[in-house]
């Protein structure tokens, strides 16, 4: 069985986003699940995705190893950052509500650490 | 398809409330899903339903938009606040972690901004 | 109809600890649902499944009403704390991350407090 899980994202403490990768990679090591995961970034949590945030080597590792990252459009926009800013591999989605409901639709586990 | 969606606040702080709200209208305001949308308030969560709230205004916009908001009797009883002091439309349900367990059964995507 | 009901408990704050081992009880207090409920700790939650933690009596309570405390190996490897120090009856899951995840696949509700 392949388990999905969406972990959310939302606020930009630095202590707080090197947080969630390590649960996304933690799940991602725990060869009792084989899961499929995605990370939904919105509000403070666009700073995690930039090229140079400081978890931005821990978010590398997971596009590497298939993980989604999306990003809410809203919140770009909301900011002075660009797609240039992004991460290369970051997915920019309409909204991160819309997206992390359409997950859950789709069967995904919902987490918010 | 129309999705559905409930948003979990259990927090007091001004900026929290007024996000939570914002990401409800954000989440109406995407045309890639049409979800119903509703707003479980527990905590001090409540101080953002109350008729003189500073995110009132967004509150009020969000019932007018079909928006349900639910306050727990839990929380409501724990404090010196009367029904009185609700926005008008506020629903009273027995206890927030019931309504969330039930909305979720009927289908509801779950997100704590 | 019987609800199955998963808290998600990632933060060491003693304030923390006790408001979500509180909603836990206040969902099982609550005769509108009938709900089976586990706890998922992780990160700091750790501090509050401790045999001398301030909400251990709380945690206690819980357990004897039949609810599943649940504790993350990762984290507890991540600590000085050995099994001994945990309370009885806690159960030590693979990763919190995957135990949230198969929880949800199998019809909880996921609430984070």
């Amino acid at each position: 069985m392949t388990e999905k899980t969406v972990f959310h994202l939302p606020e930009g403490d630095e202590s707080y986003g090197k947080r969630v990768f390590r649960n996304a990679a933690n799940l991602l090591a725990d060869t009792t699940v084989d899961s499929t995961v995605a990370v939904v970034v919105n509000g403070g949590g666009i700073e995690h995705v930039l090229t140079d945030a400081p978890a931005a080597e821990q978010a590398r590792q997971l596009l590497d190893a298939g993980v989604e990252l999306c990003v809410c459009q809203n919140t770009l926009e909301g900011t002075d950052y660009a797609v240039a800013d992004l991460l290369d591999g970051v997915r920019i989605v309409s909204s991160a509500m819309a997206e992390l409901t359409r997950k859950q639709n789709d069967g995904y586990a919902y987490i918010r650490p």
